[in-house]
């Protein structure tokens, strides 16, 4: 639709209708991953590696076999050979072959008609182990020498460009990036501050409030069904199936109900284990519902990242040139984010001369795992934070020099395409608009500033709209609701149609019953299916259309919908009354057959968005402990379908970075175990913690959505590690270039300040 | 597709592959009404009249309420008012208003923690009755001046001419039927031989082995889902919509597997019972499961019926006229099929001249539902015991007689419409030629045969197919798998691919994700989804062909689909190599995205199905029990998809028929209460009572399906019940106008004729 079309002000979309979700959440009637049972189902318990690194040298289950009531001992051994590629990597995340390769690392697991028998039954599963040397830090397995992860390793690449170093020189190293325009030297020769720095974040979690839960059942025949806490059931089926060995249409996977996911559930941890147990058992279900210490210490948390960041910027804040190296880890398996890093790191400027060099490296930890706007934080507190001291140096105002330098509509974007409509001029200006600006600022405060951004993502997408038999609409996603999906669906239907928000049931369905759709990331759910959504509505508008028309022996082409009615239009307007949806819906099975609108592609018409924040915070010199004072988050979402959805996605992106910020890190002992896998000691910002924290929707509509909608969902969670940087530094004099900013790394560098 | 073009031999179609859902259902694996829990689930248990026609004039709950644990009483005060048609007889079978029409009519329901706290609860909820006159045998219910089962119940005639009788003169009947063609009088005055019967049938259940079992759960806005053994979730979800005063599109209904319906599970009975009991306490799930008591005192049996019918027939067996007067009581509301009855009565035969006349009348038992052919083994037990007789006086061969007036291509049919292409000619030749009919039969021995018919139904149908991202197909169906239908679609969906028949897996799937699908009834769920799952796939094919066309850079109409596979054609032939279904599916998501076909219509082309029955009988002169010796079933199929679930359908229908023909029937007491409502005095047919049956499949292929499929579900119950008495005549001279035709009344027949 071409741009100039697409409305602002809707009778539905915009507004705030109750949650279809709420009631359910708020009386637990909502179904979540550990809340579903099957008649004769048993219940299973994983071994796990307590080593960083060791060979498994004999895995003995006869005590447990021999326990009453246990029914099943799976092993690598119960899984098919051959598998290559990313197909090999998660079957050998799901369990070990001959390797265990991180403290968590799954080696057998059990199944038995209990949980707690499950649980014994696991402890008696001896294991014999020959350690080997480990390296869990991202510099560390970046150098020279460092202990092997997999040797190898290279063989197992995902890359593009695959790593051929000689023995014992980086071999840690898997995937090598390099990308980049204009003469980068150059850039730096015309500018008239050059910076440069090196900074590091360690790995988090995503920190969903629900483990990973599943039940799974499959018989000698391949076919099963599984019930699975997930973003992306489809994704949970194809991994499965390639795992197992099974066809893919063999499997049925139905998502729960999810508790957070925020893209650590869009791929497979212990769910094959299930499959695999259920199988050796005879074809009875299976429920296996990770501990919290198995959720941290064995699935997928993000990176931990190493980057050198170098910037040339003119006196008027101009940026002439910069480049980026970034290391990053992602566990034992190549897959780290490194490559979306660095295509996010100077995505909001223009930027003739750039360079951009990454490092997939492996390291003795859980495979990483997608974490909101994967690699994007990590880079924007590299950049974010350089080119706010830059800044300071300069004398110039963050925001103006951000506005100097910031992208629009044409403009060649620093990792390639050339921008479509995008709105982080208007975000800027609405930031610099807004009354937090203008808060004035006590002793030991700053405030900080920090933009970020997010592609979005289209993506494989399949949905199917049914009209009702008594007129309202049936929609069925493949996409589940991680944020407010089926409420923004809902509201985009129900105004296509023109009929009433609660005339419209949004349904998440099973594989069994749609096309592919790839899960609820990469901001795309309401983005993707709300437009499959809206065209599979519009093809059943044009079908009642026709049935209008057959009804009153005119042109379907003299049929326009309106407001929820096909009514005789040109030269036959009036002639006959309107014949509303209720009306068509009730005769469909006589005049032709149930009305059902499909679409399913590869969704194109993505906008990408970006967003500023605004952090004021106070430091205390003794301790070192940051409060937030109060935090502005502004971002440009296209259209906000629903907008306490969307304000939800900021203030959640929000919080979350300031955990990543300020506390939040993965702690390894010299013995490569985790020595935090709870929340007690996995540190996330509580509500006490937090102020409330402020938003502005703008709203730059996407040209590529028929109600101008951009993703939200990631964004939000990029500028808040700088932004909090730059506010520290704002109030005590430190730039802080090694997260998380807790009260010891605080209160040490203000004492190395005043020493030094 | 033109009738020419079908081929009758396939690689898959027509073959006997292991049934998809056999191993599920021999080890225990397959999931049945009950066989479904949710977390904190409550069950329900149901207070009915022990009455058969009673005003209920207080319901005392406050006993039943005072137990811990008890949630939730309902009654019909908690069902909304003002429904009107089916649907206020849905609801008002479904609960009773102000009378109890009915021995076991639901007055009152109670939700508890536990089924035997329900139950208990149940027998402290207080019901006041003032008992009312009551009548349940049909004859005496059409009689003038019998007890008023619902006075102004011509107000919920669903009816298209309603009966307007005086008060006190017929005031059961709810509506009269009349149509047929011809001079009926003319042609009994051509006959040479003219003669006339009446004869009665008593009401039978389906029988099925799994009770109706469900769980509901439904909030206070209206949206809930249900787990239910069903022939049909969209009308489960429609009926309980209108019944509980709901949006259709609220409901998610996902049907379980199922125990057997031959019918009786196409609508409702106390499913809107669990969900208002839900709505009522919190939205908690609640589970309702039916004792066998309760299955044959309060669902739907089918009706019974007194039939007067009168024959002409020429010398050599030339039929010139016939009246059918069938009177039927549905129960206590309007709907027996009296007029399927007449409609089927004659459909065999080529006849001039005919009249049907039918009555609906209401009698105190319960609403009748769907049973297998419903109203045309009745009708056909008056017609072909007739015939039968009308045959042996004029000494002619009653096969002889059907093939004389057998309909054929192009007939005028006696119910009105003009047969397209029928196979009643080559299912009598092939009965004539079969060896059974030449085994020399002993003393008290006898042979009957008879003819049956049954349209076949197209409906409402909505099925996708999805090609999976490994190559191999998923089908989602709306019609549960009720006699092998997911791997009949299997094979015809495989066939259509040109994939292994493995490769396809075929899903019954919830409302939430189809348009609208009727029921698997009217033996049209392998014809019609069947039907539409081969023209998805057959889109599938296209846009493949344009996947590989878009490859080669050719047009896409130069594209055949040959074995599985895409390739180039005509002037393109052997320029490209073929593209495989599973090349083709690994790549969709970078070609334009997920591939499926879609199908929605109200099926046409459906193709009618006759059958011919002989049975050879023993009847022991000294009790009047009669022992199956052997009995042949020979019956046109169109196109056996998989012969063994065809035979299977075969045989169900004649154990049926010989069950109804033998000793099944509901016998009530004076007090109107049913006396045999356990399966120890309702007797059905067991395996020790009958031999193999034998079974012949004719295939004169249906030019309205791709693969000449007509349905075979019902015919086979129609000829058996008049088969049997035939035989019975033949074996020892007496003819039984009066099911069942069990011992005491055999015994009595035989005594009679004696002493006459």
């Amino acid at each position: 639709m071409p741009k100039d079309e697409l409305k602002s002000e809707y009778k539905l979309v915009g507004t705030r209708p109750d949650r279809p979700d709420g009631l359910d959440k708020v009386t637990g009637r909502a179904r979540y991953g550990a809340d579903f049972s099957m008649p004769g189902m048993l219940f299973a318990a994983v071994v796990r590696s307590p080593h960083a690194h060791a060979k498994i040298l004999k895995i003995d289950a006869s005590k447990a076999l021999a326990l009453e009531g246990v029914k099943a001992v799976v092993t690598r051994a119960d899984f098919p050979d051959g598998l290559t590629g990313e197909d090999w990597n998660l079957q050998e995340n799901t369990i070990a072959n001959d390797t265990a390769l991180y403290d968590g690392h799954a080696v057998a697991a059990v199944a038995a008609t209990s949980a707690l028998l499950a649980r014994d039954a696991a402890k008696l599963i001896e294991v014999e182990y020959q350690v080997l040397p480990h390296v869990t830090d991202v510099d560390e397995a970046f150098a020279p020498g460092a202990p092997a992860v997999r040797p190898g390793s290279a063989d197992h690449s995902v890359s593009s460009r695959e790593v051929d170093l000689p023995d014992n020189v980086r071999h840690n190293v898997v995937r090598e990036i390099e990308f980049g325009h204009g003469d980068v030297e150059a850039g730096f020769a015309e500018a008239d501050l050059v910076r440069e720095g090196t900074y590091k974040t360690e790995a988090t979690h995503q920190g969903y409030i629900e483990p990973h839960a599943c039940v799974g059942q499959m018989g000698a025949d391949g076919r099963g069904e599984m019930w699975v806490c997930t973003q992306g059931q489809w994704f949970i089926r194809k991994f499965c199936a390639a795992v197992l060995g099974i066809e893919a249409s063999g499997l049925r996977v139905t998502a729960s109900e999810i508790g957070g996911g925020f893209g650590g559930k869009t791929t497979i941890f212990m769910e094959p284990l299930a499959l695999a147990l259920s199988r050796k058992a005879g074809g009875r279900p299976v429920k296996l519902v990770m501990t919290r210490s198995e959720v941290l210490r064995a699935t997928g948390p993000t990176a931990s990242a190493s980057m050198d960041v170098k910037i040339g910027m003119k006196k008027d804040g101009t940026l002439t040139a910069a480049r980026a190296v970034f290391r990053m880890q992602g566990g034992a398996f190549p897959g780290s984010p490194v490559d979306l890093a660095l295509t996010c790191a100077f995505a909001s400027y223009k930027l003739p001369n750039v360079e951009h060099i990454g490092y997939d490296i492996l390291a003795n930890r859980p495979k990483c795992a997608a974490y909101r706007a994967p690699g994007a934080p990590m880079g924007a507190f590299a950049v974010e934070s350089l080119i706010d001291e830059m800044a300071r140096e300069l004398g110039l105002d963050p925001l103006d020099v951000r506005l100097k330098n910031a992208v629009a509509e044409g403009d060649k974007s620093s990792y390639g395409p050339t921008y479509n409509r995008i709105g982080l001029v208007e975000v800027l200006e609405a930031t610099k608009a807004h009354p937090n600006l203008s808060v004035p600022l006590g002793p030991n405060q700053g405030r900080g500033v920090a933009t970020g951004f997010w592609f979005n993502h289209g993506g494989e997408t399949s949905v199917s709209v049914s009209v009702t038999e008594d007129g309202t609409a049936t929609v069925s996603i493949g996409t589940p609701d991680i944020g407010g999906l089926r409420a923004s669906i809902a509201l985009m239907v129900a105004e296509t149609f023109g009929i009433g928000y609660d005339d419209v049931r949004v349904n998440v369905v099973e594989t069994g019953a749609l096309g592919f759709n790839e899960p609820s990331h990469g901001s795309r759910a309401t983005f993707a299916s709300g437009k499959a959504a809206v065209t599979s509505a519009q093809s059943c508008i044009k079908q009642m259309c026709q049935r209008a028309a057959d009804k009153w022996g005119i042109d379907a082409e003299a049929v326009e919908w309106v407001d929820g009615a096909a009514q005789p239009a040109g030269p036959n307007a009036g002639k006959f009354p309107p014949m509303t949806m209720k009306e068509i819906a009730e005769t469909m099975g006589a005049t032709g057959g149930p009305i059902s609108g499909h679409n399913e592609t590869t969704m194109d018409g993505v906008g990408a968005s970006f967003g500023t924040h605004v952090v004021d915070v106070e430091v205390d010199p003794e301790t070192g402990r940051t409060t937030i004072l109060r935090y502005l988050v502004v971002q440009d979402a296209g259209k906000a379908v629903h907008p306490s959805y969307v304000e939800g996605q900021y203030q959640g992106g929000a919080v979350q970075g300031i955990g990543w910020a300020l506390n939040e890190e993965y702690v390894y002992g010299k013995d490569g175990r985790l020595q935090n896998p709870i929340f007690l000691d996995y540190r996330v910002p509580v509500a006490s913690d937090l102020p409330m924290i402020d938003t502005v929707i703008v709203e730059v509509p996407n040209p590529g959505h028929p109600y101008g909608v951009r993703g939200v969902g990631e964004t939000g969670i990029t500028p808040p590690l700088p932004a909090v940087a730059n506010a520290i530094a704002d109030a005590v004099g430190v730039r802080m270039k090694h997260l998380p900013m807790n009260p010891p790394k605080v209160l040490a560098a203000i004492k190395a300040k005043a020493n030094g």
